[in-house]
């Protein structure tokens, strides 16, 4: 990924059309207007395409009335001007760049850089996109070389569950490395060198993918731990694809968030300055929780700007991220502060989302730890419990003669039989459970309670049938 | 593509999950408890996924405020409501289903059955997708076989200028054919023909892709020529891909739209078993002109179901399509009825961008033949202008020497020095502009005086030159 050799020449073959070199002259000129050039016009009229709405025609009353607002609070009417103007044509029905506002990237490459106190952060880094995932989709398309040798990925075992088709629709094969269950599901290095000296036998590594807080794992990783990934691919000249989607949602109290951009820096410039890592966020995460409407982002460090140019051709296809999501996004990464009159509500909110998580965390790993057959790991974030089933034998034979793994046999039955949809699977030699703890506390205890009675009818019927 | 056997097996291998077989499973259940099925329970909770606002938990008001108004006419009201109720949990916020929002699906299908008259379409058929172009990228992924020979698709010449990267996307070959600029940019089935035979040359022709009203020439086909295409798609046996997003904007007196199904099924069950068509339509046409929302569709005709399935498949990488587009797709096929208090103010928005669109047309026609060296055909409906550049070979000689096409040298030229940014080339052995007329009518005699004052200018150059 260090050089332009290596990417995706299905995508390096792109052609750049006259179009788009005329479009970046364009916005070229208008940077130089509004940095006080003089020119003999004013501004740049485009009549190259058609998105009307740029070019001041005004959109349908009938449409936009589902989306517009007098009422509201102060701040949040001149947070939804001042965003309007950066809106070309002033319209959020308005393609925008493609790869995002540049309002929307300069306020998260702030964000960042307040997170992870002061270390630098630039908006030509950031890429937005329809949803963090699509992100992923276009660093692991550039990623695959084509030709003879399978690009390979380290992936997590068990993994998000969106990662698998990722990697299967761009025809990259995982390499899959073990999280340890008994230690609350870390990564351990030596695992990854073992992954890597299998993988390197069918494939050939190129990145290594973390989730971080860990979906579905629920684990966080410390210092210490981003450390020695971070030296493990330094040392072996991995790219490291970062998911930390669920930053805002570390609610054990032994943990916080560390991002791995920190601690990178942080680490010296032996690796600050070499090792690349792309990080992924989305307006999807717990506390928006905004799946629907598709926003998200990667911030690349140390990676070719050649190549960059590349992951914006491949996003170019998507033509524009939806640009109410940017929008949505500047207020993520931007809240409401102390004095604002939407400060307290959205505070509140906030402390609420967590609070519920933390306690509903609590309560379902208590839950589970209690029920025959079945242990939790405590979790310290993110928005899942991993909960194992210890199946008898009867279950799992079961299983075998109607060829399904025998923990979506048990979600399977639980949805006919008492309609709750827990998601299953995800490991080779266990069987666990899915468990999205993100519901308001009463449909929590709804859905516990359809558990408790499935599982232990099924208790019931085994001890039934090994007593005959 | 009437056989899975053609389907490309980058998208035939991808794996479906344990977890989408139980989602399909979870769907089923509530569609039976819909019709009334007796279940020991009434409703199907879901903790399997992270997607907060489905399960009910409540939106951060800070983003929400940007959307919402209740000082609204009653109509809309009520139709934000009724949209809103069938969101999953009720919310904006939520993933849809991958192929769109169910009601609006059928919003879709309703509305091409009373504009085609009566023939049937139905809700299975239409898949929303993030924009009309990212449905084009699904079907072609499609058809793209892999192995030795290159799948071609039949292109225009001129295209719409985001055909080339879709297919460079892809991987698939375009195979060109010429629209006859002398006949308004007809098509003419001899050059199908052609084009078809040549192509076969160096790949595999599997679809023919049509734009109409056409993109950029502003051509609309009469019955008799849809019946030509599509005679000649039944006979050699390709894929119709036809980009009808422009459907609203007919602005000429002398046609009227008509859609490709409406004529395939007038033609009778020989064509209308048989022949695969795949219609596109989007939130980004002329009239909505909401492109930054990115919703589209389209419509298959005669697709086997087993491949529609694999055209989820894809679109599933997208997770969901942006929903609130999906909800204005609805407005735009259901818009407000006589009666409505909306009526009036929609019918002459609607009326309002028409009238502008065809005086834009008339005025920019007229302004282009009477300047020297320019020419342009008369157009019927579309949001483009096409006129040709006849330049002189001083302008053709200096292009050489600076290795661009002459058209596109005219249009870096004209940005530089009058700052309009006007889309330029898309012919082999002519020199042609793209001018995009859906613009407010002052923006366009500013930019037609700017285009006059640098065309006279340059003219007045060549002029000098010549008599030295
Ligand atoms: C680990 C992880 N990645 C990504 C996402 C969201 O993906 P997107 O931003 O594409 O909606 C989630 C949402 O739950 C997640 O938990
Ligand atoms: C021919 C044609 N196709 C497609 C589009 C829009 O594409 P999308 O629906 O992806 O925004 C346009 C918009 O101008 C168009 O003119």
């Amino acid at each position: 990924m260090t050089s332009l050799q290596h990417v995706n020449p299905r995508v390096s073959g792109i052609r750049v059309s006259a179009h788009s070199t005329l479009q970046s002259l364009a916005a070229h000129i208008t940077q130089q207007i509004m940095t006080g050039a003089q020119k003999p016009f004013k501004e740049v009229l485009d009549v190259s395409s058609g998105d009307p709405h740029k070019t001041g025609m005004k959109p349908i009353s009938f449409v936009r009335q589902l989306m517009k607002d007098n009422s509201l609070p102060l701040d949040v009417r001149l947070r939804a001007q001042r965003l309007l103007e950066i809106c070309d044509g002033q319209s959020v029905g308005a393609y925008s760049a493609t790869s995002g506002l540049l309002h929307v990237r300069q306020s998260i490459a702030e964000f960042v850089m307040r997170r992870d106190d002061g270390v630098p952060s630039y908006a030509e880094d950031i890429f937005i996109s329809s949803g963090s995932q699509r992100a992923l989709m276009v660093v692991i398309k550039l990623l695959d070389k084509g030709g003879e040798t399978q690009t390979g990925v380290l992936t997590p075992v068990p993994s998000p569950h969106h990662l698998p088709i990722i990697l299967d629709e761009t025809g990259v094969t995982p390499a899959p490395y073990q999280l340890i269950e008994d230690h609350g599901w870390a990564v351990h290095p030596e695992e990854l060198h073992r992954a890597l000296t299998a993988a390197r036998r069918r494939c050939e590594p190129r990145a290594v993918y973390i989730s971080n807080p860990g979906n579905p794992t629920g684990h966080v990783q410390d210092r210490k731990s981003i450390e020695e990934v971070i030296r493990f691919a330094a040392a072996e000249r991995l790219l490291l694809l970062v998911d930390e989607v669920q930053q805002d949602s570390v609610h054990g109290h032994s943990r916080e968030f560390i991002s791995y951009k920190k601690v990178l820096f942080e680490m010296g410039k032996q690796y600050s300055d070499t090792v690349e890592l792309v990080s992924f966020h989305s307006l999807s995460n717990a506390c928006m929780g905004e799946c629907g409407q598709r926003a998200g982002y990667m911030e690349v460090v140390n990676m070719d700007p050649e190549v960059m140019l590349f992951a914006d051709t491949v996003l170019c296809a998507d033509i524009s991220t939806p640009v109410i999501g940017q929008l949505a996004l500047d207020l993520m990464v931007g809240p409401p502060k102390p004095g604002d009159p939407s400060w307290d509500t959205h505070t509140q909110e906030i402390l609420l989302i967590r609070t519920t998580l933390s306690q509903n965390a609590q309560r379902a790993q208590q839950f589970f730890n209690s029920l025959p057959g079945m242990s939790c790991q405590s979790v310290m974030g993110g928005i899942y419990l991993y909960p194992r089933l210890h199946l008898p034998s009867e279950i799992t034979e079961q299983a075998k003669v109607l060829e399904v793994e025998a923990d979506v046999l048990y979600s399977r039955r639980l949805l006919e039989e008492e309609g709750v949809l827990i998601g299953a699977g995800g490991t080779t030699d266990s069987y666990h459970l899915r468990f999205c703890i993100l519901v308001p506390p009463h449909t929590l205890e709804e859905v516990l309670a359809r558990i408790s009675s499935f599982h232990l009818r099924l208790w019931a019927d085994i001890r039934t049938l090994t007593e005959v």
